[in-house]
C-alpha cells in the first residue's frame, strides 16, 4: 500500500484507527473454544465487525507465537481475509544484522504478506535498510515508546546536552528512507512530547500505541501530533477487542470502535483534512 | 541451566564455542533437499557431529520464521535432539511492553524450551524484566553488536561526553540481573574495545557473534575478554555449518569446529582455567 491509498483510505473511512489484533486465548469469549481455531474465530468476527471502521489492523506477533505453529497457522488465516484495502501491520519489534533482516523482512513482506513491520533501531541502519528494500512496503521504526521503560535509554541525552536518543533515531533513519516507506512509533502516553516530536519529521505517519488501556489521550496526541495528511494511525488493541465477553463480544468491540471513528471524523473535521 | 553447569561444561569439553544453527534451505547441500524435512536433516547431521565440541548452540529465528509454519516444525524437531547439558539459545533479539515479552519468554522459554533468548535494550527495563522472571534461563542483552550500524547508535556519546550508549546499557541492565541469569552480546568485530567492556562486567558472560565470516579474532577477543569463569560463549555460524557442501558436510563442520575448540583449549589452559 503506497502512501497516497492510506490517506485516501483515511478520508474514505474517516478514521486513522488501527485495531490491534493481541488475540489471547486466555482472553476470548468462552463459547468459541470449541470451534476448531478459537484465535481465527474471534479475529474473524472482529474483523468483520470493524473493518469500515478501521484503516489498519496490527496483530503483535508474540501472541502468536507464543502459541507455537498453531499460533501461526491462525494468524495467517486472519491475514487472508483482511480486505486489500486495509493496511496490515506485524508488530514485530525485529532487528538483526543485514543477512538476517533480509529474512526477516522476506517473511513478512513476501512470506506473510504484511504491509509493514515494526522494527527496533538499536543494531542501526545495516540492521533496518534490508526493511526497506521491498517496493510499497513499510518500516515502522520504534522512537520514542509508551512504556515507562523508554525513560531508561530512549530519552537519555546524547553528548551536546539536549538531544535524546529518540530524536537521534528519527534524525539518522529518516535519511534512510523517506515519508512514502518508513513510519515512526510515538507512543500517546507522551503527548507533552507529541507535537516536537511532529516538529522533527514533518511528513512521517506515527504509529501511536498506548491509547486506551495504556492511558493515552486521542484528542490531545491528534491535536498536537496530526499533519495535513494525519500522519497518524492511532492503535487500540484490548479496549476495542476485549470490550466484551459474551457471544455478543463482537458487536460491542464495534461499539467501541465506532466511539473511536467517531472521535476520530471530529479530529479530522478539526483539522480540515476531511 | 544454571551458570555453574555452563561453566562445568566449559571445563568437560575445553571449549566455549556455541554453533549458530542458521539453516538456510539455499545454502544447504542439494542431496538433502529430497529429504522429509531439509532443514532438520542439515541440523540433525550438523548437532551430532559437533555436539562433543561446543557447550551452545544458537539457531537464529529467522531463518525459521522465514519459512512459516514448516519451518517452526523444523525449529522444535531440531530443539527436541539437542542433549541438555548443551545451552541452547533463541537468537531473537526480542523486546516490547511488558505483556507482550512475557508472551515472547513464554514461547522460547515454555513451549520451545529454549534456555536462553536475546533480546533489544531500547524500550528499556520493563521490556526486558518479564524475561527474567524465569528459574534458570537467560537474557542476553545487545550491547555491543558486531554490524557496522553498531555505530549509529551503540556507541553515541551521552551527556556527560564520554559513555557510550551501550557501556549505559550494561551499567543500566547490570542493576536488574545478575551473572546467573544475564549475559550482554559483544561482537567480536570489536576487539579494540573488548578489554573495556569487560571491566565494565566483570562476572556476566558475553556472548560473541562475528567470530569467522564476520572477521573477528578469537585469540584477541578472548585474551582481552576472558574472566575467571571463562565468561565467554563465541558464536562460530556459517564457518562451521557451511564449511562444505557435499556429501561430507557434517564431517567438514566438525573439522572446522575442532579446529576451533583446540584453538579454545589452548586459550583455556593460558588462562588457568583447565
Amino acid at each position: 500500500m503506497t502512501s497516497g491509498e492510506l490517506v485516501e483510505q483515511i478520508k474514505k473511512k474517516k478514521s486513522y484507527l488501527c485495531v490491534g489484533l493481541d488475540t489471547d486465548i486466555t482472553k476470548i469469549p468462552s463459547h468459541l473454544l470449541s470451534t476448531e481455531d478459537p484465535v481465527f474465530e474471534f479475529n474473524k468476527q472482529i474483523i468483520e465487525a470493524t473493518k469500515d471502521l478501521c484503516v489498519a489492523y496490527k496483530p503483535n506477533l508474540a501472541f502468536y507465537e507464543s502459541m507455537g505453529v498453531e499460533g501461526w497457522m491462525s494468524l495467517q488465516k486472519t491475514l487472508d481475509l483482511i480486505p486489500d484495502d486495509i493496511l496490515i501491520i506485524a508488530d514485530a519489534k525485529r532487528g538483526d544484522i543485514g543477512n538476517t533482516s533480509t529474512l526477516y523482512a522476506k517473511a513478512f513482506f513476501e512470506k506473510m504478506n504484511f504491509d509493514a513491520v515494526t522494527v527496533a533501531p538499536y543494531m542501526g541502519k545495516d540492521s533496518v535498510t534490508p526493511f526497506l528494500a521491498f517496493k510499497n512496503k513499510w518500516v515502522i521504526l520504534l522512537a520514542l515508546t509508551s512504556n515507562e521503560g523508554a525513560n531508561d535509554f530512549q530519552t537519555q541525552l546524547l553528548a551536546d546536552g539536549k538531544t535524546p536518543l529518540y530524536e537521534k533515531v528519527i534524525s539518522e533513519s529518516s535519511k534512510w528512507a523517506g515519508a512514502d516507506q518508513l513510519m515512526y512509533v510515538v507512543g500517546a502516553t507522551r503527548s507533552e512530547q507529541f507535537a516536537h516530536v511532529r516538529s522533527l519529521a514533518k511528513d512521517y505517519f506515527f504509529l501511536v500505541p498506548g491509547v486506551g488501556a495504556q492511558g493515552g489521550d486521542l484528542k490531545a496526541i491528534s491535536r498536537a501530533g496530526m499533519n495535513a495528511q494525519c500522519g497518524l494511525l492511532v492503535n487500540s488493541s484490548r479496549q476495542i477487542i476485549y470490550a466484551g465477553n459474551g457471544t455478543d463480544f463482537a458487536a460491542k468491540a464495534r461499539v467501541e470502535a465506532q466511539a473511536v471513528q467517531n472521535e476520530m471524523e471530529e479530529l479530522l473535521k478539526e483539522k480540515g483534512i476531511i
